[in-house]
Formats: C-alpha cells, structure tokens, sequence
C-alpha cells in the first residue's frame, strides 16, 4: 500500500488546535483509503524562535525536504512583533517557501451557497463565485536585492522587483495546467502600462498562450483587476500574477467569500512536492480557546491529497464532507450568525469526520 | 476680482464631452462668485500623439506651467494600445505628473444614500461610506530604474521600488493635513514585514506623527487593508500609501461605490497647482455619443476650487448641487436602473448647473 510522510509544522497562535484536527481527519483517510502517513512534527515561526533562536530551523527544513509534504498551521504573534526581520515568524515562512523552491502558490476561494450571507457582497454578485488565484512565490519584490543607505538629504530605501523568463515560464505553465483542469478561463495580471518586469511577463504568457489553444487567456491591469473582482467576480476562473500582486489580489479575493476561516492554499514546488496551509493567520486573540475554525486546515489537507499524493477521491471525500456539514448548519463562531450556538473546534472536526 | 489660469487637456474619448459640461459649470461659477477663469487649451494623451507625435507636447508642459491648475478629462483608447512605450498616451499621464511635481493623489470614494443601490456590496456595509486614499505619485515602481537584459538562460527584467526620505514626508504631511480636515483617522498602508521600502515609509510615519496629536495613526499591510476595505470599509476615512499600492488600493476603493462615474480626483504639487481629473478612462465605446457621465470631471473642477484656488463655498456648491440632482433621481446611463430614462452628458451638467 502507498505510504507518504507529511512534515507539521503546528506553529503559532491557533496553529497547533487546527492542526491536530487536520491531522485527525488525514487519519480517517488512512484508513477510508489504506494508504499510510507518516507525521513528522517540527517547528517553524514564533515557537521556534523561542525554542531554537530562529524562525526556521535547520532540522524543520532537513525534515521537509524528506518528506512528501508540508502541512502548516500558522505562524506569528504580538510576541515576536517587534523583532528584528531575521527573529521574525513570517521570515520563517519567506524562508521556507524559497529554500524549498515553492513558487506556485494555489489560492481558491468559492463561495458554498449556505455561505452567501457572510459575505460582504450582495448575493447575486457572490453566489457562485468560484476561482482560483496563482500567485508566483519566490521572485519579484519579495526576493530582489534590497538596499538602504544614507545620503545628504536623508535616508533612502529601495527593494527590486526582478523575474527570470524562466521564473515566470514555470508558473505560467503552471496556471494553464490548472486553468485546464477548471472552465479554461485564464486571466494573467499585470501592469504592462507601466512596468518593465510585467511587460516581460507578458510576452511569457503570450508565448506559451498557443500550448494551451483549449484555454481562452485574457490579459488584465491589476487596477483594473482589483476593481473587477468586486464588481463582477464570476467573469474570473483562474487568475494568474506576480508574487506582490499575488499577495493584496489573492486576499481581496477572499474577502469576497466573507469566510477566510474556510479558505486552504497550497504553495507547490515542480514535481508533487507542496506545503499546505490555511489562508487565515495565527489570529492569537481566539489561540487556546478551542474556538478556531479548523475547516481552512482541513481543507488545505485535502489539497495535499489531491496536489501531492494524487489521491483525488479522497480530497474530494473531505471537500464533500465539509460542504455538507456546512449545508446542514453547523458552524464555528467566526462563521456563525449566531454565536450561541457556534461549535468548537474539535466539534466541528469531528462532524467533518463523521460526515467522510 | 481674483481670476485663475486653467489649462484644459479634453484628452481622448469621452475626454471632450465631460470636458465641456465641466467648462460650463466652471462659468457659472464665475458668475457666482465674482471670480475669472480664462482656459487655455493643450493636447495630452493620444489626441496629441497623433496631431504632435507625443503624448506630451512641449506646449502643453509650458501651459500648464504658467497656468493656475490643470483639468484633464480622460486619455487612451485601442487606437493607441500597441504603441511602443513612448508613443502610449499614458506615457504622456505618467510624464506630466512627473514634470509638475503632482506627488499626491487625493482620490475620494464617498457613497451618496441615494446611490447605495449600485454597489456591488450590501447596503449595510456601504452606507455612509467616505473615504480619502492618498496615494504617492511621483516615486516608486513608477519611476525607479527599469532593466531589460539577455542572459544564457533568458531574459531578465526589473523594476526599482525606491524612495527617499523626502519623497515619504512630503506626502505623509500632506495625508495628516488632510485626516486633519476630515475625521482625523488616518491609515499608512505598506509591506513592512518584507520590503526595505516600507520601513523606511513606517518610520518616517512614525517620526511625524507626534506633530500631529490629534490624528489617530495606525498602520495596516496591505494585504490586510485589501481585505478589510471590503469586509467593513467604514472602519477608514484617510488612507496614505505609496505609488503602486495606491494604484490597486484607490481603484479597489473606488469600486466600492459602484459608481466610478462619479469619483473625482486632484494630483497636487506643492503649494496649490494641482491636476484635476476623474477616475474613470476614455471608454472609447461610448465616446461622441453624448451619453458619458460628467458628473465625476465636474466634481474634479470643484477639487480643483478647493484646493488650488481657496474657493471652498464654491466647491461646496458644486457637491451639494451634484448630491442634490442626484438625489432627484436623476441618472446618467453608467448608474442608472431604468436605462430608458437615463439622462445624457449635457442634460445631467444642465440640472447641476440648475441646481446651483
Ligand atoms: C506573512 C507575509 C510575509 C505573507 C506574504 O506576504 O507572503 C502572507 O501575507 C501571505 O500571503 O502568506
Ligand atoms: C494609466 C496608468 C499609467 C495610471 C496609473 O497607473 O497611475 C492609471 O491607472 C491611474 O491610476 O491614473
């Protein structure tokens, strides 16, 4: 029988409670589907910094590489704010994405009809959103050179927004293998009007456009892409673009939903390997109360299923469960419009599991 | 009497017609107020490619230079699209702002009660809405150096994210003077959890706020403002951010409305020269029909009363005469429910005037 190992990383804030309930849920797959996990736990962010005196482990990275997958909680905190950038938790994250060559970063957001009334949007312009943001995670901004020097009149500070033809190649043909395999609707965001490394990309894109002649490609400025996804958010499928417009466009569109707390990503490196984690954070208000939503954990296991290990029918038996226990009106308290008879998180793991 | 220069650039498409309503408004108000306008005429944008074979013609520049304030109506159109960079009719946008020194973008979105029925949001969330976002205009990814090269594996191609120190304090003093006017909330969006740039911007927010005790500052990433301008838009009233955030963020804003026809904006140097436009492009689809909405270049003329020339009572005029025929139910075709009784450009200037 078929046997993966996973690397969980728990991490901070609420991390560690969705985490164990993801980790049940896998567990009720070994069995549905007789394959066989194995959970290497590890740390990564604020706990790490605490415990080994930097966000990102040597062992948590020898591990990962290891393994078949990463399966992620959250990490950051109040704690480790006002650190300098090489003790902060999200430097951990920035680090690990690069240093295990995660640079497609998969970021659904759909809108269950049960769910319509959480979002911010009027119904008829949410209900049935469903679409897919591909955000390149290891160039641009991100990673480009970085200086900050003095001059006579003051400081000045500057970061490079920088991409390699291969770099955007790799995603791009990414987003059209995923635009394929959903309504083959491809939209690729940019700011050719203005930018050098946006008028690169779109030359990529237009280069292997004819690869792909199933999947009809639209070109879009991210203005004009921001103020679109609020005024008609169904014109988009898959939606593809560089990593700093990937992080405010990939957040606005799941604000559409109304429900980050449901939200999984996956954050793929070439060939099967990927992490996975929630979109939302370690929200450490709610941290230790049993109360966060584990729905986004579990579903981004159901992602790791699919994206990883290639076991289709089980994500798909995890996405089911979840719709249904959602359709028969259980919710967590971020999701509920009442809060009395909000579930916890273990309540509504286990309702997950029962529903598999 | 006080009279004032204004140098006029109608621009392309629709540019022309909301340009004209706009003139007339403005000579009402000469009437009114006693005051004189005497309007000089220049090409911007594709109009001037095509007649002087740049976008930004020497005349132009020198107009603008020895006038009061420029209104601008709308550049751009297919016909121009695939110019080559310098032949673009936003070349000859980005190069005026830049050689008039415009830094700062004040670009409003307020939702007028009688209005909240064409937004894509609910009413609940809309309602009352009235925001300002400031954004840089003069620096950032806009100006920094591009870079295009060949190497063995491809090619390259960047673009610098660069500030300096005054660049962030002049616009950062401008958006305090205006949080100062309005409700004395203001947000300072960046991405100081990875760019060097943004913590430059963070501190030099920091080292001006004490001037000003009375603002309430708060910073926010901009991944989280995209979020949050959707769940509950009313938690902000002025928003600072740089150039390129601001480009994503001030659209993102504007779409909130659901009604981009009607959003003016003021690109302001130091001192009181500034250029007035609206928000909305050329929509060439619609251009010389007679049916654009010039409700947002007539509110621009009222910024540019404001804030160029000190003629606050006119401005406010201007605003409570567009609120008032609005609230009559008048409509142009761009924000109206019975498209039968839509109104078009002359008539809808018409009422205003009337109503002033
Ligand atoms: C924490 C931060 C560095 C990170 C990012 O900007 O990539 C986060 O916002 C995300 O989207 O995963
Ligand atoms: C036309 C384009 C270069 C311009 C910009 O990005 O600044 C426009 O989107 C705007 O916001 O005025």
């Amino acid at each position: 029988s078929q046997s993966f190992t996973i690397t969980v990383l728990p991490g901070d804030g609420i991390g560690p409670e969705v985490i164990e309930q993801a980790v049940n849920v896998m567990k009720v797959v070994e069995e549905l589907e007789g394959v066989s996990f194995s959970f290497e736990y590890a740390r990564l962010g604020g706990c790490a910094i605490d415990e080994d005196g930097t966000p990102l482990p040597q062992d948590t990275l020898e591990k990962a590489r290891r393994s078949d997958a990463v399966l992620l909680g959250a990490v950051g905190g109040p704690k480790w704010d006002n650190n300098p950038a090489h003790l902060r938790p999200e430097t951990g994250l920035l680090g690990i994405r690069k240093e295990l060559g995660l640079y497609a970063n998969l970021r659904p957001a759909f809108m269950l009809d049960c769910m319509v009334g959480v979002s911010a949007l009027r119904e008829e312009v949410v209900q049935g959103v469903d679409l897919m943001v591909i955000r390149e995670l290891t160039g641009g901004l991100y990673f480009g050179e970085k200086r900050r020097y003095e001059t006579e009149n003051g400081e000045v500070a500057s970061d490079e927004l920088i991409y390699h033809e291969y770099e955007i190649e790799r995603i791009v043909r990414r987003a059209f293998e995923v635009a394929r395999l959903r309504s083959k609707k491809l939209t690729s965001v940019d700011k050719a009007n203005v930018l050098e490394s946006s008028r690169l990309w779109r030359k990529v894109v237009d280069r292997i456009a004819p690869e792909y002649p199933d999947v009809e490609l639209r070109h879009q400025l991210v203005d004009s892409c921001a103020m679109e996804l609020i005024r008609w958010p169904k014109q988009f499928d898959t939606v593809v673009t560089e990593n700093m417009f990937g992080d405010i466009l990939s957040d606005e569109a799941s604000m559409l939903t109304g429900s980050i707390g449901m939200l999984p990503s996956a954050s793929l490196a070439d060939g099967n390997f990927g992490l996975y984690e929630p979109v939302h954070g370690s929200a450490p208000d709610i941290a230790g109360k049993g109360i966060a939503n584990p729905t986004a954990t579990i579903l981004s296991a159901a992602m790791m299923l699919r994206y990883s290990f290639g076991l289709e029918k089980a994500a798909n038996a995890i996405e089911q469960a979840v719709h249904n226990v959602l359709n028969s009106g259980v919710r967590t308290g971020d999701i509920a419009s009442n809060k009395e008879e909000a579930v916890g998180t273990k309540e509504m793991a286990d309702k997950i599991i029962a529903a598999m």
